[in-house]
């Protein structure tokens, strides 16, 4: 039985959503929790605090792996990200929901489980995505946050938000987006559709919001980056046709932060 | 010279407003954070890593007291919280702003300076205030919280916003609110009167906008707990006029927990 969830998850601590040696990730959680649903008494804890059950992966909720519609980086937030696996079980949505925040509440897991819902054999989250909306927040202002720690990307000097939206109509529509592509990119091509990128204003947050069908490495993060350098002076709006055309990293903006980063809908 | 601060703060580690023997304040951070102004180097960080200027006190930048708007309790927040101080040396408001942010994020106090500025000798944050503002934020949802967590009550059970509305008419205007105040409120009369209570959704979330003059000490707090009653059944919104009109604490519902409520604004 395939059963799909949608989750929301504190990126701060987390190497990000693919399992680490070297650290915890919302894999590694999710599939400790689907773990524990079979054999909460063999559960052992190692160095890192993370609950591990042997035995259960040989046991009747035998889980292989867990997908998702994107893998985020490390310190990348989600509130709406998407993931499916296989149980040979029959669990009804609300229950297996209720059953997973269980468990990860227990282990104090970043990650809490939104919906549960068995779906069809042939649904993936990754390959039957044909939509995926981020959100990117900039506190732009002297203070530094402390309710929003870790949640924005702190700009202490003042953007002009109105340049910002000139330099981002340049990269609406189909593009090679070379330019804001990650060397790491594993994509087989760089050109990718942009459906949407609105810059919105809220008191001293500015709200990106960008939404394609899919997304190269980093895509998000080093437009927000390069948009950050329009609204600060350092580059005017036109500069972002030019870089766009470059097809050339190095002409980009730095990649803005993870903290600011978040996965808000996955459409199928 | 009297300043006066806008500050942002997160409560969750914090004792409250009000300088405390046992943990870390506002007050405490704030007061040690305009002692360093005048000596860092005489600073020693005692057995909690709060920091001290035992010579500062006796200096140029003696500083008394910080007065605040409206003392808030452990765990409570603020995005908008108004102290005020008296400093010998004359500062520049962009200037004192710096100089406290750069010290209180030296000691990662969960407190940040929005603004400061000079005022006239005769302002006083508490005495001069005509106005407070303040936010309470429900998550109204089965899952438990990651991204807001300490930021909002969470509340599994559906509630009902219509007929929290109904209640919340009832405490609007020129009332004895005995029936929501703390044992240990200091106020002199029980007699407040409540502007504005307005219970917005927006997704999962409930947010209760109340606004009035003053506040007798947990009024917000035990209000949404009352109000929450009615959301979830356990009370009809006629009950909460009847509670009201009783002046008895022990008809009303439970304190709502310090981690939804936030100061927003203090007018003057």
């Amino acid at each position: 039985m395939r059963y799909k969830l949608t989750l929301e998850y504190d990126g701060t601590e987390l190497l990000g959503w693919q399992r680490q040696n070297d650290g915890p990730s919302v894999q590694e959680y999710l599939e400790t929790a689907l773990l524990c649903l079979s054999g909460k008494d063999r559960i052992y804890t190692d160095e890192r605090g993370v609950k591990h059950n042997p035995y259960a992966v040989f046991g009747k909720e035998a889980v292989t792996d867990v997908f998702c519609a994107g893998r985020t980086d490390a310190g990348v937030h989600a509130l709406g990200q998407v993931a499916h696996f296989d149980l040979e079980t029959v669990w009804e949505g609300w229950k297996l929901r209720e059953a997973l925040n269980y468990h990860l509440r227990e282990a104090e897991a970043p990650v809490s489980v939104i919906s549960a819902e068995p779906v069809a054999d042939n649904f993936h989250a990754r390959f039957s995505a044909c939509g995926r909306h981020y959100l990117y927040k900039i506190l732009n202002r002297r203070a530094y946050p402390v309710l929003q720690k870790n949640r924005v990307w702190w700009v202490p000097v003042p953007l002009n938000v109105e340049k910002m939206k000139q330099g981002a109509s340049y990269l609406l529509g189909h593009h090679d987006f070379s330019a804001f592509r990650a060397a790491a990119c594993q994509a087989k091509s760089p050109l990718k559709t942009l459906d949407r990128l609105d810059i919105l204003t809220n008191g001293d947050e500015i709200d990106f919001i960008v939404e394609a069908r899919s997304f190269l490495h980093h895509q998000v993060r080093n437009m927000v980056g390069t948009l950050k350098m329009v609204g600060d002076g350092h580059l005017q709006p036109e500069d972002v046709k030019t870089i766009l055309n470059s097809r050339d990293r190095t002409k980009a903006g730095a990649t803005a932060p993870a903290c600011g980063l978040y996965l808000t809908k996955v459409i199928y």
